[in-house]
């Protein structure tokens, strides 16, 4: 049997942070750095935009402990990019570019750790590798705290934003209920989730019943219906004395409209300065009068490693080190899964799916997991969620706080002689 | 030797909560229970509305476990309230009412867990039972996450905020660094404190050097100098590649006026949707167009008890428990303090101070604390700050979340006739 030959492998994330895609690196290195058939590990400095100017870092120059600590260390510790590849109609060159610079490198193996996009990206490296003759074994990495990629039970990310979510919503209600008689009676909290709705729903496990707070959520999925929110506002304040109400940045009217659009503008008439939570909070004081307070969680929620869920850390891993596993036996533009195996216990493996299955596609919340009224979650939604929150996985403390490691980050010597304008 | 005749004791929580509020409480209740000297131990629902109202809990009804779990519980179990009491010559009759209500139920310990506003209002209690001759020791028990009570080292509360901030900022800033090159270059953190500018202090423990981030910290302390500010955001977007900036709700012109009042309305006219966080991310995009991204902690950072300093819970009992022990001595009119002994280690004890010491008092945040550009902390903040967020203590999770208690609040059979309308 022939021996295969020794290629090296790059590795980039892609995107929107999170608090466990660090793990996933530490699943992909730690995996490949085992292997006899992978030589060198690279990595993109700034995401797929380090591997078009020929920015790679060496991570063989790392310590092992810092490979390790990247487990407990959120964000992207090699720096991740907002940056999608237009079809190879439109811009053949970066494609060009990426297998230029990946046979100058002698990478055989592209591990890229993203989305919806990242997969569709990961799809057309490992076509043009092919056509230009310079195959490329090409397996992506799920990461999304928005938890829409299709055929995976859930997405290394979701869990630990999660779990933030529920956690914030259980604490702020508790204050709110205890200062409500004399003080603010209506708080809102801003979470992400433009499109999809999941993060608006892990909200709804901060409450164990439809009674306990949150009292109302608002989802991208359900067009907003201004008169019945205030109604519900009202019936919520009067008969526990205050109202906790979670929306999504995506929340928008039937016609589309987002509801942050909806007319906040500042002393120069510009829109755009203010999020959706403010203006559900303005909303209910306009017409009901109520003291309120609204908070945005922003970059805090995905980036809140201080109470990740263990799960999604082991998960985040675990497809990492299972993307490397594929690529070894050949398997080739695919992107590993998780598949539930039960909800109680949560059981869990991992399988895989072809890219182009997943490539720009988004699962949205189904409706079965949306009470009928549109405002809260259903028996079965919390059945899905619950287990992605489960477990602690503190990372360690220092002068009290969390140790997150840095990288050295030493660059690989460039062989090529032109220089790529991104 | 005259043993001396068993009274009541009645507790109450006051004005915004903590995360370690509940701490205190259990400090106050199981020392009190434990005291034979003292015979039923009461706690005013949604505080001191509660005694004038006559609704009092029977915290004897409460199992020893939901009292041991207040020590992880955030918020105000028994309920807090935003309710000063006037000056005597004003409202006599409340004064009045208190007592008339004490009398009633045989309180002849008052423990009252507030801020500087509390410390006055216990003051003036003991003051009127005297002069009524139904004499009442009272003693407060010091609480605000603005750490701005003289006469101790520390508030119990700010620990835990300072903490969360510093954590998030961590984190949060680690997100944005890895994402700058192609997304968002600009990070706005709102924290609170109208007045004094701890928490936004705490912020700067994030960074290990003024180096790293937050690069930008603008306190209610310092004057806001517009262009000194954008200048400032400039440097730092050129030197690092991102800026963050944390600002305090209480950050000010020169004239007194805050930020948040700069400007941003909604679409109908109306000041007062917007936080400081938006109105200063704002200012950053006109000036220099760099995509922004801001969050408003709000109540997440005061309920956080999942994120809460050990030191924090320990001092939140300490004085709770402090404050039982200075009563059974006889001593009134007095609130327990933290004295620090060293700083590394960090040691400290309890002592006290007259209540006419610290009531109605603010402590700012000293200018040697403040870095002289005015952006950030000095070497001695840090190392009065750094102490103060250590230790890690937290709750016990079921299914993925803090397994917070609840009180059953069993109130106290009334005895007086009369209906008080507060």
């Amino acid at each position: 049997m022939k021996k295969k030959p020794v290629r090296n492998a790059f590795y980039a994330q892609s995107g929107g942070v999170s608090a466990v895609i660090n793990a996933s690196a530490c699943g992909v290195i730690e995996t490949a750095m085992r292997s006899r058939q992978i030589g060198r590990v690279y990595a993109g400095r700034d995401g797929i935009v380090g591997a078009l100017t020929e920015d790679l870092i060496d991570v063989g120059r790392e310590s092992p402990a810092t490979i390790r600590g990247l487990r407990h260390t959120p964000a992207g510790a090699f720096g991740s990019a907002r940056f999608k590849l237009k079809g190879i109609e439109q811009n053949r060159a970066e494609y060009e570019r990426l297998i230029e610079v990946f046979r100058a490198h002698n990478i055989g193996y592209f591990f890229y750790n993203g989305g919806n996009d990242s997969m569709d990206t990961a799809l057309k490296v490992s076509q043009i590798g092919a056509a230009l003759g310079f195959p490329i074994t090409c397996v992506g990495v799920p990461k999304t705290v928005d938890n829409d990629l299709p055929h995976t039970d859930c997405c290394p990310g979701f869990g630990s934003v999660a779990k933030y979510i529920a956690v914030s919503t259980r604490e702020a209600a508790l204050d709110v209920a205890s200062m409500a008689r004399t003080s603010t009676k209506v708080f809102v909290l801003e979470v992400m989730g433009r499109h999809a709705g999941w993060i608006a729903a892990s909200a709804g496990l901060a409450g164990r019943s439809a009674e306990e707070p949150p009292h109302i959520i608002l989802f991208p999925e359900v067009p907003f219906e201004q008169q019945r929110f205030l109604e519900r506002v009202r019936a919520a304040v009067e008969r526990h004395g205050y109202c906790v109400i979670v929306v999504s940045e995506g929340a928008a009217y039937a016609d589309g409209k987002f509801l942050a659009e909806g007319g906040t503008r500042d002393a120069f008439g510009h829109t755009q300065l203010g999020g959706v939570g403010p203006v559900v909070a303005n909303m209910v004081r306009e017409a009901h009068g109520y003291k309120y307070h609204w908070a945005v969680a922003d970059y805090l929620q995905r980036s809140a490693r201080h109470i990740a869920a263990r799960v999604d850390v082991e998960q985040a891993y675990a497809v990492g080190k299972a993307a490397v596993a594929l690529a070894l036996k050949g398997v080739n533009a695919v992107m590993p899964t998780i598949v539930r195996r039960s909800d109680r216990p949560y059981r869990w493996s991992i399988g895989h799916v072809p890219l182009g299955e997943v490539a720009n596609k988004e699962k949205k919340l189904p409706r079965e997991y949306i009470r009928e009224d549109g405002f809260g979650i259903t028996a079965a939604c919390r059945r899905y969620l619950e287990p992605l929150v489960g477990g602690e996985a503190y990372p360690p403390y220092r002068n009290g706080l969390p140790d997150y490691v840095r990288i050295k980050g030493v660059a690989v010597r460039r062989k090529l002689k032109d220089e790529f304008k991104v």
